[in-house]
């Protein structure tokens, strides 16, 4: 778990691995249709498309000539559980800000009742 | 945003620096506290701290003797709104899978009832 935490993270460390992801949560894609959007050669491609592959982000269709690809979501997964126990820090964080924007609030509305 | 992602998730990509977070979780903590766990030097720690301090990930004190280290959750959040759009992927799979757990017990139920 922690070996593949390393690869995913590190995977996801590249604007063009995300774009191909994102790309693939659309649906699968030979290399050929992923190269296309990107100002990079298919070899370019192709060696995000393996660090991609290693880290059990995508997995490759049989097909010899194509060989689509397709996006794995189980790491995402993972990498959503190993977040969940710093989800509460920025959820309390907001939740302090929503209660420092109220006091603002009141304390204006108070004001203006007064100027009255 | 996308350079950021990249420096977060390539400082995310390391067990040492994911369990220097999981520590300042529970609170601040000097270098020399955060090392203490790790078979590591403290410039080794030093150094980690340095690429989670530029990832923002970290954010030490004025402290000039012990510049306490604290999490800073921000960028944390920014990964969780990138991930967001691959939940549905995982969630539609999990409900996919339960359907199919429902098929089987159903069916398990029905062969039992005919045995009798």
């Amino acid at each position: 778990m922690t070996a593949t935490l390393d690869a995913t993270f590190a995977a996801l460390a590249d604007p063009t691995r995300r774009a191909i992801l994102a790309r693939l949560a659309k649906g699968e894609a030979g290399v050929m249709e992923l190269a296309e959007p990107f100002a990079m050669s298919q070899p370019a491609i192709s060696k995000h498309l393996k660090v991609l592959e290693r880290a059990g982000l995508i997995a490759r269709g049989r097909d010899a000539q194509r060989r689509p690809c397709k996006l794995v979501a189980a790491p995402l997964k993972d990498v959503d559980l190993w977040l969940a126990r710093y989800r509460e820090m920025w959820e309390e964080r907001l939740e302090l800000l929503d209660g420092v924007l109220d006091d603002l609030k009141r304390d204006e509305a108070r004001s203006k009742r007064k100027r009255k």
